[in-house]
């Protein structure tokens, strides 16, 4: 159970044929998974992950949100438990390390200190949270687990009331069932989560292990411009109310705002849909999809109010009418400071290059934090690369990553 | 059938009866009309048409394109037509005044020159050509009848080859004898259309009839930029590939271009996809529908030439990749110069003021101006509508061109 800095470690090859034996499951010819919620594939992970559990001597649950637990009573009768984990969900056609590494990893350190027989403050649950990544409704386990699930987001989930209500049916779960599954506070000593970093700075600095201080806030909004729909060869340009042209300035000088007035922060139009949408007709219409992020409510507040400035700005400029949609917000949220500087001393003492920096990706720590202290540690990804096929985590990142969560569990529990 | 000029005219009443009882045919509740190609209320109006021809005691035909005509025989046996004509297909949830105001003109014409008993040197045929607009391959009917159709546009139609081999079967027709329905050129005398200007300029300068000198030509194309997908939240705007940010900004400096080095051509970006096109991803493909129009070919090509280097300094400032794809291209047309100075002279005769001018829309003569003298004139658009229910041309300017129109076969048919 020790390494050569006389630590103890986790099992890294035990470690690394389960990855190996998860991955299968669900994968793509690219190289990649793809494990939507409720999909046959994440519903195969997730059975293999109790079976890994059970096959341990864990105890397995599942919970009324579907949340997968491994759990190992190595604290006091009638103490907390520390939550360690991630998801095994994925996006539609991603990667292998997204959510399925910090699982693992959870799974492997309650192994570890099975083996030693290690007495902690606390008992130890590896969880495996629902639909983290919104194919139904983001965080949607650790939401509910957490207490802040109301009937509103279940009424209104991202991919459509439907498609939630089927997928529940499929993986026998119910509405009453997930605003019911919330965890008594006072039974929770925090969550821990390790995370591939899904950008590309701590390969670019060298670095190691980076110890998120907080997860940026978001906020989603649907801008639509409207004009007036004409003939494309008979009215002259100087004539036109063309919403193509609001929409495409708009992106254009979002990103110049962003890049000269708001470092650290990130804003992307990930869609634009022209009506009626032909060759030869003049769009009378244009309906963007904006999403931007900020580490801190100031910056996040001043930036949605220069957005919504410059949208409306562009919509005059081409004599447009705007109409302004909320379509989502989450606040930014921080990472508790103990946890942080454990991460940080179990760091030191394996000897990891670190850095402390905020996380622009929502984690599932992010609806822990509402209940109990709650921090994250991410590992390089390989050119940044996340969910795609082309997500790569170098195997000694994974080691460091999950010796350096043992080693934090360590701090926190002796 | 003279009116108080002297000179001989159509019989309003007739004319604006045949009009309002047309618009019933597919209207629409907001004033409009739904006829898209080979639609019942098309297949209904087009029967209407020829029940009208048959009630005046003209002759009624139907050739292998479609094409459904009225033909009077006033002209020396075996001797030449003269094709008066328009459509009256509609683009999807259209006008009333688009095509069928010019096939109703000339039926109008028909008429009158079969009740003065009048001899001319060429019989008249009044024809509805199949599928002006394009539901299934624009100027398909005219093109049959010109002899310029291909095979090649029978297998790329631009609402592809499913939908146009069921619209044939419901309409009984067939792709052999579309291919063999062109006219024998040395039997065409010419081809007139009457059309609404589709452009706001005849009102603005309080103009009655404009004479067309040409149609534009028109180049569509495709431009994919290609980036990379990423995070939108982990991925920092510098390091993105984003295929927004080409796409928008080439829309943006495309009117700059136009308005500033090209007057008189028009470009419109009339759709645009982003993909995957999520909120939460950087499009890595942006798909852009690409049009432009110019008077005559040299300008066509400098435009082209201009907006591709604009598309290729945009992808590369993105750090994009650009794929060019042709979707079609039509030739500038000029049209007939003894035809203009018919229409010319007729307008003078009626005291109509008049203007030379391109159109900026493709219309049938456009093909016709393949295998005989074409000529077109417009009569003026309130607000420049079309392709819309807001259509509308005042019943002044309507009969103003249809006598002008009988005018001008009367001076060419003397």
């Amino acid at each position: 159970m020790g390494d050569e800095m006389g630590l103890m470690a986790i099992n890294s090859s035990r470690f690394r044929d389960d990855f190996e034996a998860l991955a299968k499951i669900g994968s793509t010819n690219d190289g990649g998974v793809h494990r939507p919620t409720f999909s046959e594939a994440h519903r195969m992970a997730r059975t293999w992950f109790l079976e890994r559990a059970y096959a341990a001597g864990l105890q397995a649950e599942v919970d009324g949100a579907g949340n997968h637990s491994a759990i190992l009573r190595c604290g006091p009768v009638g103490g907390p438990t520390l939550l360690l984990g991630s998801h095994l969900d994925s996006v539609s056609h991603g990667g292998r390390f997204d959510g399925a590494l910090g699982v693992l990893a959870a799974l492997e350190v309650l192994r570890v200190v099975q083996e030693t027989g290690l007495a902690l403050r606390f008992d130890l649950e590896a969880v495996d949270f629902t639909d983290e990544e919104g194919t139904f409704s983001g965080l949607l386990g650790s939401s509910a687990a957490a207490g802040i699930l109301t009937q509103h987001e279940l009424e209104n989930p991202r991919g459509g009331r439907a498609a939630l209500l089927s997928g529940l049916e499929l993986a026998g779960l119910s509405e009453s069932g997930l605003l019911k599954a919330s965890r008594d506070p006072s039974r929770l000593a925090g969550y821990l989560e390790l995370h591939i970093e899904q950008g590309g700075r701590l390969e670019a600095e060298g670095v190691d292990i980076g110890i998120v201080t907080g997860i940026v806030g978001l906020v989603s909004i649907t801008l639509t411009f409207i004009g007036q729909a004409d003939h494309a060869g008979t009215t002259t340009i100087e004539r036109r109310r063309d919403a193509a042209q609001g929409a495409c300035s708009f992106t254009v000088k979002a990103r110049d705002l962003l890049m000269g007035e708001f470092p650290g922060c990130v804003a992307n139009v990930g869609s634009i849909q022209f009506l009626p949408g032909a060759y030869n007709i003049v769009p009378g219409t244009a309906v963007l999809s904006l999403e931007f992020r900020a580490p801190d409510a100031e910056r996040l507040n001043r930036l949605e109010t220069a957005l919504l400035e410059l949208a409306r700005d562009e919509a005059a400029r081409f004599d447009l009418e705007l109409h302004i949609a909320s379509k989502g917000r989450h606040a930014p949220t921080l990472m508790n400071s103990t946890i942080q500087k454990a991460f940080q001393k179990s760091a030191e003492k394996r000897g990891l290059k670190h850095i402390f920096m905020a996380s622009g990706a929502g984690h599932d720590a992010q609806a822990m934090a509402f209940v109990c202290p709650a921090g994250m540690i991410f590992v390089p990804s390989i050119g940044g690369a996340s969910h795609s096929p082309r997500e790569l985590t170098r195997w000694t990142d994974c080691n460091h990553g999950a010796n350096t969560l043992l080693q934090a569990v360590l701090e926190l529990g002796r």
